[in-house]
């Protein structure tokens, strides 16, 4: 009953093979081994155009870079308030721009309302030397709390960044469970909807540490060398999470992995709906769940070992939870089996 | 014939076996698997006392949270001026200390002559604001040509630490190629000799991505962990990194890794010695040999698919290389095999 | 009709005499002259004990440094969402503490609310990681709107930041003109209400350029000096600036600027209360008076020469304006004439 | 006898009354005063074509800004080892760069040899990740030794600049006296010679706080402003800045108030070259004289009163000064008179 956090679950063994193979033989280090150059190509067929690849450490690493790529003195960007890059990186956003601010926007379920951005932005005093510059609007597909963006929904907040020249970055941590879910392809989620700059997140659909900050252009990349470089986050032996990637990507596995932990969320939402003693917060949309448990079963879970965390409720839902009762979190992932799910429901 | 860098060879079998156990099964993140904890007692037993260890994705990542560890406002650091700490970082120390400054120190061979360093530190003039603030010396063991310090030559740079209060960091990205030289315990070449704070590296020796930050003791730790999520070095699945330095560490695995590429560099210096178009720049002592070679001659090397890189003439040895030569570095690692050897050796 | 902004208006006569008293003579530069030494007691006494002073070029400069000399790894202060030094900094703040966070916390008339504080900071999930770590607390006396936190306010916020081990700093720009008005000591309205750092403003009223950082005891000090110096803020002829301070200080010079200053703004008000085209947005209490104009009353008035700017309106006063209105500032300074006002009130 | 700083002058009288007639009035902040549109005409004038021009609080702020605005991610700028901007400013070059490099190179008395320069540029690994980016040079007129580059060694400097496509600044804390010694023109001794950007300083010459950071075209000022606010050196008042500089540049006075600086500098060297017990170490070139004192006649000296400082012996003069001596600097100003230095020739 691992419903903690995707990250808890280990590595599909596809790609588990795939990075023993690369144990052998001398390659070129820095990105110049072979599988690096198969996978930049792989990057460049799933995305329907060139695009520029950085493999690093974690979804911390590429979302920073990706604001520092984009960094202005002053600079201000716009997130979503609960969205893990505002709320869950200890300061790393700023310290990668050497501090640049991160301004709030409110919206329901973790997406960033685009007339609270519009107002946002028209109420930036720009010209204003006091007020610092506008600097990029980031989204996170899926969100913090298991919601997903249209994309209708995104080619409105990218219509207004393209309004104030701004670039748009999407928090992709969780972006194959969105795209399994939405049925669209990368490159409708992405350039084809106005996203500029992509945190590509591997290691919570099964990959063992496979994050990839990926540039739709060439527009914000000629310093982004330096600056991974410089941030520390440039392997040497790339061919292994090159290899990760290579499998992932290979025979669309990285869609069965996610498509697998949605449809195991949905049966889980399925079972919670159906439970007296739990109810959905709202509905599930990708791989995350987030439902009411009364407290005392909730308790009782947790002895019986089931994993999961509780949640703040997220803006606009301050009356959702009652006394007695714990909003919590429970995420699957490509590992979740029926039978976890089964186990969980029939806690009493 | 793969002489270009250790991190061109992939990964020992039993580590690559090692992290494809983990493949399967959930265990909590961040550092709280059942082989994270094992591997922290592994490190206690290895360094015969309770250590702070911290995994990071990089050599780089190591050295530049040692010093952002012990970070002051204008801080000045000493280090070789050949370091790879100096050189090859891209400006990370500095990222990571927010400005703090590296300040050369010169020596033979890379490493810091305490006379000299003694000097720097007299003349630096203390208590005044505009000059800043003593903050660290680092050394690196083995040195970026592949010398060694001695015992003896750690503890008189320590020796001189000590009498300015500073931490002493060791760069060990050949750590375990200079303890299989030397012969001496991690204890002895560390705390014993006054080393406070170390990069452990795995990765040249066999590892995928294993690099360690090692605290000595707990004077500079409480930040650490802030320090380390703000700069993205938090890895989620903290086991993939645990097991490998479990495999790593089993059975002294790393030290036969490091003794036989040592050996090896000790073969390769045999066949340079014997030869007559080759002569050794100076003796090797680990696993790099730096070698003079007739341009020419190298020039066929390299046609011929031998793989090295030249190197600039260290401190003080600015008439080693004659107009017709190149001064050039050849890196043995766990992977290299005497026929390569032979094969390098056999090129007209 | 001079209302733009207090930094507007010149020098008293009796600081500008001052500095150029100190225009003869040699003296050791670096805080180390006569005055510098007569300041610092000065200082001393109407803090009624031992402070720390430091002389900066700018508000920003105290501000930012204050933040600075309690930063953390992850920091993250609390200051109100429309403070100076949230909103008018140019990311200043972020710059001096290479990172750390300004987060909003709302209240009326720009005066922190306790409540949201204690909820903001109830909220913060501490001991985590991710979150970063709880670093200090800002208010601004008199605030970004010519409020005045009360003495027992000042109280209720430090007693929160105490219960969370926060200093909390406040930004005096307007430090004489809210001295002035509550008719407390600067004794009582810092350290004896909680304050641990201020900025203390004398440019505003009537100074050339005389702003000081004053710590209350010497828990956060032993960095500012380093701090100072690294952001270019150490003046080397500080008698220029402690001879500003001399005059400001001797005979309450300071509180009988900024009693005329309030006296001013208090005439504006009464004028505006008395006007059938202008009213009250809110009550004045220092030296700022927001009104509600007419447009084309407003427009007419700028064209007339009078010199004020417009504002947004504040947290929760979103009906405040109508549409043909404006909400507008107008200062008044040591400098503001009575004729000025009436000048100004006699507009159509 | 206040040989000890330039810094210890107060200010010149015609500077002071220009200050006190900005006392009066009204006048818009923030740079849009008149006479702040006056100095920059003035500075257009002074530099024969259109300059950009920044005020800021301190030299350490021009020489830092300076480098802000031509940062590069990994930057590594060339300074001589002995500059002010490397060895007296606490680490802010770095902090204003985020933690650019400054490389040192020698020279002698002060001066970047550029054999030296063009050795370590050829030397620098370009193209290489590690490396970094080449960024600046920076020289210093007159030199921290009071040494002066001639115009054909500035356009020498410039032209190794140029060769690496690389901005070059000059530190002109003392551009004064080196103008005044050269009896060239501002634009002569800058733009003519290549200099891109300047610190222009008039604190140690006679002004209170006016130091001014210049563009010689506006290739680098597109960030400027918000580096100048970011930092907390954007004045509010700026009108008193600016009446500094009116006065400054008035009918020459600048170039009086440095000449005469340099004639008593003149002054005392033919002071100690007649004396017995001193020596001048090198010849005096602006306003800086550097001499070797016997130990015992400089320790009566500074008993009777005399203010001056040792000094460490610059690159290449090891074994200038015998064990019984002291090197020592003496530094003229504007309000150095002929009886201070007779009375410090007459010392025993």
């Amino acid at each position: 009953m691992f419903f903690a956090s995707d990250n808890w679950a280990g590595v599909h063994e596809k790609i588990a093979n795939a990075t023993a193979k690369q144990a052998g033989s001398f390659q070129p280090s820095y990105g110049n081994s072979k599988v690096d150059n198969k996978v930049n190509a792989r990057f460049n067929q799933l995305f329907e155009r060139d695009v520029n690849v950085y493999f690093v450490a974690t979804g911390t690493a590429a979302n920073s870079l990706a604001l520092a790529s984009v960094n202005k003195t002053g600079g201000i960007s716009f997130s979503h308030r609960e969205a893990h890059i505002m709320e869950d990186e200890c300061g790393a956003p700023e310290f990668f721009t050497n501090g640049a601010r991160l301004r709030a926007v409110d919206g329901p379920l973790g997406k960033i309302d685009p007339t609270n951005l519009a107002k946002a932005l028209e109420q930036f005093p720009q010209g204003s030397l006091n007020a610092g510059q506008l600097m990029a609007i980031t989204i996170t597909q899926a969100t913090e709390v298991g919601a997903l963006y249209t994309l209708a929904e995104i080619k409105e907040i990218s219509k207004i960044a393209k309004q104030y020249g701004l670039p748009l970055h999407m928090d992709g941590a969780r972006f194959a469970n969105a795209i399994a879910a939405l049925g669209c392809t990368p490159a409708q989620m992405t350039w084809e909807s106005g996203v500029d700059i992509l945190s590509f997140g591997g290691t919570k659909n099964g990959c063992w540490c496979a994050e990839a900050l990926i540039y739709m252009d060439q527009t914000y990349t000629s310093d982004v060398p330096y600056l991974q470089k410089r941030s520390a986050q440039l392997f040497s032996k790339t061919r292994f999470i090159a290899s990760q990637f290579d499998a992932y990507l290979e025979d669309n596995l990285w869609l069965e992995l996610a498509g697998h932990a949605n449809k195991m969320a949905e049966l889980l939402a399925h079972k919670i709906d159906s439970s007296t003693t739990m109810r959905m917060a709202w509905p599930c949309q990708a791989n995350e769940v987030f439902a009411i448990m009364k407290k005392d079963h909730a308790d009782r879970a947790k002895t019986a070992g089931a994993q999961f965390y509780d949640w703040p409720a997220p803006y606009g839902m301050d009356n959702l939870v009652k006394d007695d009762e714990y909003l919590v979190r429970l995420v699957t992932s490509f590992a979740t089996t029926p039978a976890q799910i089964e186990q969980f429901a029939a806690l009493k």
